[in-house]
């Protein structure tokens, strides 16, 4: 069994905790293992969904696990996460989200309540954010063998323009736009863990609508990412390698409030690596920058593409020096999400 | 918090493994929390997938997770099973299956070994039944968090014909089919975790190819059901409830292989209650019968459908004597698939 294993074996016989956590050990897991065994044009795509034609109707079609820890955090529960982390993928394909599957493993001994309190936050989002839950599939596992509940949601969406946003589509010149202040989500969840006193709450939300807004406008977005596990810095190297492409950022220009970088210089983080679940990066082209800035009142020019080191992305400090940002191996903290 | 919980705290405070076994604890769940708060057309199909239209295409979507213990077992893996399951519950609403999407939630600690076979297996049975897996997701909780690994799959796939397949199709005088023996997959499973000794090997398979041959022929196909949790029994009394009309059925013609009977005796197993992963049910009016026997030669006619006894499902057993058929409150064994 097992023959031509694409991951070394002598290095990792056994998968770690960093292999989910949206830096590199995910990045090879992924492109090595999965995007080679399962290849097909719609896969390569790489964006954060799939978008497929039926006829004269082009339809995005993603999914995710939520394994978050704790279930609840100072501004949402999973409930809320399964929600907005599923309709944001198929905005970021550029539709809108339309129906939701939703897959429950829940443990033995999960208090109801929980679980009811979850399932109505679930659907408040769902409704807030105009989806359905259209299908579902309840499994239980032995207690010990779990973590309370663990949920998977897909989600279908409805293209409703003729543009193609993805990495394919970035072209130098396009200026980078972050549609409001990093890394609360990360810090929410970490301060809960670490039973940290702070007021800063989760940023989770449904952004279709700032989407679509851009969209109707007829801005001609070439890529849109939400900020998810890895950051802000992550999501940038993503794109960068899969376009080909420099981006370069000024850290200046990134939005940060004053306690999430507080906590995050207390704690030994760097906010550009700290999960967001409500945040997305806009790539357009650097004329239509005033326009989608006076539809997304809490988004930022942060920087612009070219073509002089392709595949690297390049910040330049508050200090003015400039650095390559990478990614990291694994998540600062795991389970984010 | 958790006001109003529409399932008894005082009686249920607390899931149990029985949850999700496919019987009447998880029938109650779902239909008193789950259908009741998601509250939809679509949902209230009560099917094994939403099937939705887009313009001119009527498209299936489903959803299912694998928690099955052991990851290898006689006839099959996990790998398998997040293929064949998803796919025969698109292909129980009459569609052709297209695109799979994959999430994946590792425990720390799985040998990348095993991920790596899990993986080989989902591509040669999604090839096997001419599906793509075109988007996913990876996340890694925990050691002693999971159990190895734990497998979502969703699905889409094409209806290519005007039928509308449900249980709210079935009629009176209604013939119903089931598409082979039962019980291979509970048993297979079953003679593992106990370390019996025993040939069975698990019935898993894709489906949809029987479906879709029916469907070609001009079939006027009423309903269909694919047998996994709680096995032939269970899925004919959520049957018989949906559509709210009495189903009787002749055990002798149930076909169950000698060794499957025997190994159900001996662990006091009632095969009819025992999980199948490649088996299902046909319900057409009886004019169709004939033809439809023709293009599946390991089909019987097990059974109709008439307005006697509304919701009921009745047996006439080897002995001639009749006696209801209801669910299990859980599973005969838990985390069969």
């Amino acid at each position: 069994m097992a023959l031509n294993c694409p991951i070394p074996i002598s290095q990792y016989p056994h998968l770690l905790l960093a292999h989910g956590g949206g830096g590199r050990l995910m990045h090879n897991l992924i492109g090595q293992m999965f995007l080679q065994t399962f290849d097909n044009p719609l896969l390569q795509q790489q964006h954060d969904g799939a978008v497929m034609q039926f006829g004269e109707t082009r339809l995005a079609f993603t999914t995710d696990s939520y394994v978050v820890r704790p279930l609840f955090f100072p501004g949402g529960n999973i409930g809320q996460l399964v929600v907005h982390g599923t309709v944001n993928d198929l905005a970021m394909c550029g539709a809108r989200p339309l129906f939701l599957s939703l897959g429950l493993i829940l443990e033995e001994g999960l208090p109801m309540e929980t679980l009811w309190t979850i399932v109505q936050s679930i659907q408040a989002s769902a409704e807030a954010a105009h989806v359905q839950v259209v299908t579902g599939d309840t499994k239980v596992v032995d207690a010990g063998k779990g973590d309370g509940i663990y949920i998977n949601t897909a989600g279908i969406g409805i293209l409703e323009h003729n543009l193609t946003i993805g990495p394919s589509s970035i072209q130098a010149g396009d200026a980078v736009l972050i549609s409001g202040d990093i890394g609360r989500h990360g810090v929410a969840i970490m301060a809960t863990r670490l039973d940290f006193e702070t007021t800063i709450e989760s940023d989770s939300a449904a952004v279709a609508d700032d989407v679509l807004r851009l969209i109707a406008a007829g801005l001609e977005i070439h890529c849109l990412r939400d900020l998810t596990r890895g950051g802000l810095a992550s999501a940038l190297v993503e794109l960068s390698q899969s376009a080909g492409l420099h981006i370069h950022i000024k850290e200046r220009d990134v939005p940060i409030l004053e306690e999430v970088q507080g906590v995050c210089e207390i704690l030994g983080f760097d906010p550009l690596y700290v999960a967001n679940e409500g945040r997305f990066i806009v790539i357009l082209p650097a004329h239509h920058v005033e326009q989608a800035l006076a539809l997304l009142p809490d988004a930022r020019l942060i920087g612009q593409v070219s073509d002089d080191k392709k595949g690297l992305v390049t910040l330049q400090s508050h200090i003015g020096a400039t650095r390559i940002v990478d990614m990291l191996s694994g998540e600062q903290l795991p389970r984010i999400c």
